[in-house]
């Protein structure tokens, strides 16, 4: 405790910087009257926000926090998120004022084109940022993941006298957040797994976009947390009460059998004439309005972007702690190495992101007389060999175990070991029925480090999780949505359960694969895709129903995401397909042959994005200029004209009933696909076909 | 109060029933080993849930449930929401036995294709089911929506002597909804609009799909409604004390200034040798273990889907009081029509879903005079035109209002009167940052019947919401998602809010419109569309940024989905474009003119699935053969191959800057489109080009 006049110095600059940073913004006059409109353009900067937050983060930051900014990556630096990502203002700012490479000319760059100061949070443009936020409610839950991180690490690494990971993860978060459903689903499972290494600290000032939040939000966040099982503290006085705000934190770190939440009345904007108010949420101040808050605050009203040596001084102070505690922590770790030789090297190994050697080699190979499998069971043979070789694997479902065949036999769920049912040392996660919170806990256990996550559900809710896996795509973390029941195909759930769109809208986002296997080896070579994308995230959509083992497949040619599975000499047609139906075109191209003396060659394409990587050449040979191409999937066409010219889909809901009958509704058979195929051979009969490989032009990458 | 054995002997039916409807299904051995792998078999028919619920159930629509079975739509009915769909065997055998159009043969044709009897309730297809359920969270939030429709139709349509509008929202929900982020949403808003006409009965047994709910779900959820503001109260045994289940409903019904939930403690599979566990949620019961249950329950073992005549007795009888409830109702509403026939005339048209005679007059048109507006102002203007003539159009936000521009200036919001803040009548919503509670929500109103609703976000996150804009589709609601700030043209927000896949996923989605409008005439054309599509949602994607009023638009042309916005003899190309790139592709086509004497036609395509709907002659005359076609959109170009050659988009996450200077970095300008314009036309020379109207077969439909 002592908080001295440096103290406030230090608060009162960081709101000036978040008001500045924001003005500078508005004062450009970039935008002539016509171009954007004058309500949109106030709409950057929420200076309001940082401006109630800034003691808060001082206390937090200067207290508590052990951080090393010369290098962001120390593995037991504490973790800040902040949920509230569209006041990132502040987190710039304490970035800069503690000495991460983030120059004053980043601040002055914020939200223009090319900064590293972009107008959310981003993990892979800013040092310092831990993962990408502003969509609300998807901070709080990558925090959840943090935590998770943190607690299963020290329980695989620690070691008496060797506390590797001791971290605590904190995390500002506002009413919005507290609002979004993705954040309540997390919260609760934080409850549930007792992470008493999470602090969250709820900024609680009353207002959002739509000004006082009695218009829409009353329910007593407090009880809400405590319901989960978190403990819960407020602080009244947010502004002024330092005192308060340290001693609450102190107490949550000492709470250690649960997460912690500390509710903080704050003021947005304090200090501006419109504090409390809605004016200042997303709206810079007005030049006056700035003028007497600099005033009021002791800066000079004629200078920006200035900030005092002693806070400079002050910070650096805590910072230059910080890099003695990393330099503590890479003494220890070296013992460690002495001590525990295949540990460390181990963990060194998981921190660069790499695979142990040699680790594919266990990856199942399947030959054409093996049965006919689901390839959701063909992803859990997967799983049963790959947990041994690669630790970091983590595994889960929402709900889904059974179904999703996401658990081997071995496996110890991940639980507080008070429950009795699991340990933090645990690598397979219940994380009930709670798919974008599940999804969005992924994309913070990958940011930590030493995981390598992955979890089911069924196809069809990947799209509940929609958001964070956006933010796994973008952020570009390596997490695997094992994504079951992925068609028509799981029969009597019916339409509610049956994906149509989904395909085709992960396919469109970018930085993500989304791999559909035919067979076992197809399966095995989509894990190896996945397993080995250090920077990319992966869907695998996986059947329920059984399919055949191909003939002419091979997890070298699935690796290529699209290869020739049936060639044939002097073919009419090349009919493209993925997962269960490629096996359903391959008995159509017999019965192309047998009945109407018709040559097909079959092409299975299990991933758009890796084929899209092949050179052309390739992909040529794949889909040849000369003779159509048909596509076959059971689900919407949209998309697939990019590798075939005619496409038979499913471009509407399907239908509840045995699989096989569902099918045979939709036509999926090898007389329906038979009749599709001649149709298109006639439709190009006297035309000079291209290839729809073939492109006038590059996308922008 | 007051049960006797004929109470009991309808309670086992109902769980007999389930049991034989799950176990006919499972002893069809339709499936062959090797075909549908055997631990997906019994993955059918739950009937676990419904045996705990018999006793729930029957108190609930023996003593309380208002409802006619010969009419299912009499509008006063109480409403009924099973939200864990996946015991909609409960709900078919409740139809079935109070005199519903679903027969003994329906029953037993559970989960067969063509049925009215699929494996999750589907409010089209089956005569009693309110609202299309099963994906977990939907069905509770869906229930917030038809109690906000009755206090919203009450404080409308009543007057006194006229309670025309006075019926319950009844809804059961499982732990699986507890879990979901969409139901805490939906709870949290219902909480704070006080509506005491929704009692939700939570069927607390603890178990789900991977076993004890202890694994994954261990908060105090009747605290947690608590602090959303909810009346809640336990029932302890859910299984035996009917008198508790009845006084318990009987107090919530009392209890009218808060939503209430009842915590109702039941045993899973009550009766079946594995009652309690996992093994009865998703299993059909062995046929000993059926054996023992109906010979416990006085039932005949060698006997399936019998029914005591007294049963049927006592369920038509309560049959009989609502439908002569119906009769009062409607000399009610004969009495109302003389006292006041205007309000008569609107509520009877409201019910018909046609809009008012003549209420596209309004609709704003412009010429190409008029200044550039951001579509979302358009969208504005159009609301500020409606609202008036419209009278069951509400309208909303996701905590944006100021953004989406959504809310007309005499706009009244919808909350509770004694908050001081609005009005039960009130017509713009407060959906708070709960996107996805938000579409579910709006899913329930439009099934009331007497709402039109509207409501806005971002385009980016209706994505948190695909979850229930998925069913809006399926379940084929009338419902609006204003989808403001719809591409990388919102600027400084930077990546984590411009969407890149959004269309595509949303164009992927069955029967829902998407339109992305260029100007003001076809905005209006997007409302026109959206206002009239009785069955079918719509997503408005509205661009933060000013658009010209382009030369060649009219309401008229953009109804036909896509049109030819710049015609020109002679053409070397089609340029395609949506939106706010349309303007920017016809200076392309003066810039391709001015510098290469390059023709360029421009057509603007605002909604494909209305383009698509137009005969092929038509579409041929937009997108002729002959010459070469290019597309422009600043986002994913998935799917646009139908309707295009070649495709100018943005495979890739966009940028944080102002918009003009994220448009030139991705080559989104005159420059830009001209180069690929070429390389388009260079591309096709001397070949034949065909018109990609032009297809092989038909798809599906």
């Amino acid at each position: 405790m002592g908080y001295s006049e440096v103290d406030q110095k230090a608060i009162n600059t960081i709101r000036i910087l978040a008001v500045s940073t924001s003005y500078s913004r508005y004062d450009t006059h970039r935008f002539p009257s016509g171009d954007v409109d004058a309500t949109a353009v106030p709409n950057s900067g929420h200076p309001g926000a940082p401006m109630g937050l800034a003691p808060t983060s001082h206390v937090l930051f200067n207290k508590f926090m052990h951080f090393n900014p010369k290098n962001p990556h120390w593995p037991n630096r504490d973790r800040f998120v902040l949920s509230n990502g569209h006041a990132c203002v502040l987190q710039y700012t304490l970035l800069h004022l503690f000495g991460y490479a983030l120059s004053m000319d980043d601040m002055k760059a914020f939200r223009k084109l090319g900064s590293i100061t972009p107008g959310h949070p981003e993990a892979h443009d800013t040092p310092g940022v831990e993962v990408t936020t502003g969509p609300l409610g998807q901070g709080i839950a990558n925090a959840v993941g943090l935590a998770v991180a943190q607690a299963h690490s020290a329980a695989v690494f620690n070691r008496p006298g060797y506390n590797l990971f001791d971290n605590y993860t904190y995390c500002i978060f506002g009413d919005g957040c507290a609002m979004e459903g993705v954040a309540s689903e997390a919260a609760s499972a934080a409850g549930h797994l007792k992470l008493g290494n999470l602090i969250c600290l709820y900024d609680d000032n009353h207002v959002s976009i739509d000004g006082d939040i009695k218009c829409a939000f009353t329910e007593d966040v407090c009880a809400r947390f405590e319901s989960y099982g978190w403990h819960v503290q407020h602080v009244k006085d947010g502004n002024n009460d330092l005192e308060a705000i340290e001693a609450a934190i102190q107490k949550a770190k000492e709470v250690t059998d649960k997460p912690s939440m500390i509710k903080i009345t704050t003021t947005i904007g304090f200090g501006s004439l419109l504090q409390g108010t809605g004016g200042v949420h997303g709206n810079p101040l007005k030049a006056d309005d700035t003028k007497q808050l600099k005033q009021a605050f002791g800066f000079n009203p004629e200078e920006t972007f200035v900030v005092p040596q002693e806070v400079y001084d002050l910070y650096h102070r805590r910072s230059a702690e910080g890099a003695a505690k990393e330099q503590e922590w890479n003494d220890l770790f070296a013992k460690y190495a002495q001590e525990y030789p295949k540990e460390h090297a181990d963990l060194k190994r998981r921190l660069s992101g790499e695979l142990p050697e040699g680790w594919e080699k266990c990856l199942p190979v399947y030959s054409p007389s093996d049965p006919a499998i689901a390839s959701r069971k063909l992803s859990e043979a997967v799983i049963e060999k790959i947990y041994d070789v690669i630790p970091e694997f983590v595994c889960g479902s929402a709900d889904l175990t059974g179904s999703n065949n996401t658990r081997w036999k071995k496996a110890v769920d991940f639980q507080p070991p008070c429950l009795g049912i699991g340990e933090w040392s645990g690598r397979y996660f219940r994380y009930g029925v709670r798919e974008h919170g599940m999804a969005a806990m992924m994309n913070g256990m990958a940011a930590y480090g030493t995981m390598l996550p992955a979890a089911g559900t069924f196809l069809n809710f990947v799209s509940y999780a929609a958001g964070a896996v956006r933010l796994s795509a973008l952020s570009g973390v390596r997490v695997i949505y094992i994504a079951t029941h992925d068609s028509i195909g799981l029969g009597e759930d019916g339409p509610t359960h049956q994906p149509i769109e989904t395909l085709a809208h992960f396919r469109a986002l970018p930085n993500l694969m989304v791999w559909r296997p035919a067979d076992g080896n197809e399966t095995s070579a989509a894990y190896y895709s996945a397993l080995t994308a250090k920077s990319t995230p992966s869907i695998l959509a996986l059947t329920r129903q059984n399919l055949p083992q191909l003939e002419g497949s091979t997890i070298q040619k699935a690796l290529k995401g699209g290869y020739v599975a049936v060639e044939a000499e002097n073919a009419n047609i090349t009919i493209v397909s993925t997962g269960s139906e490629v096996g359903i075109c391959i008995d159509a191209a017999k019965f192309l042959k047998e009945k109407h003396n018709i040559v097909a060659r079959i092409v299975s394409m299990p991933c758009f994005e890796v084929f899209d990587t092949q050179d052309k050449e390739y992909r040529l040979s794949v889909i040849p200029d000369g003779i159509p191409s048909l596509s076959v999937e059971v689900m919407s066409t949209l998309g697939w004209e990019r590798y075939s010219h005619e496409q038979f889909g499913l471009n509407r809901f399907g239908a509840s009933g045995a699989y096989k009958d569902v099918y045979a509704k939709f036509e999926f058979t090898p007389e329906g696909i038979s009749k599709r195929a001649i149709a298109t051979i006639d439709f190009y009969k006297g035309v000079t076909v291209r290839s729809p490989i073939n492109r006038a032009f590059q996308q922008l990458i």
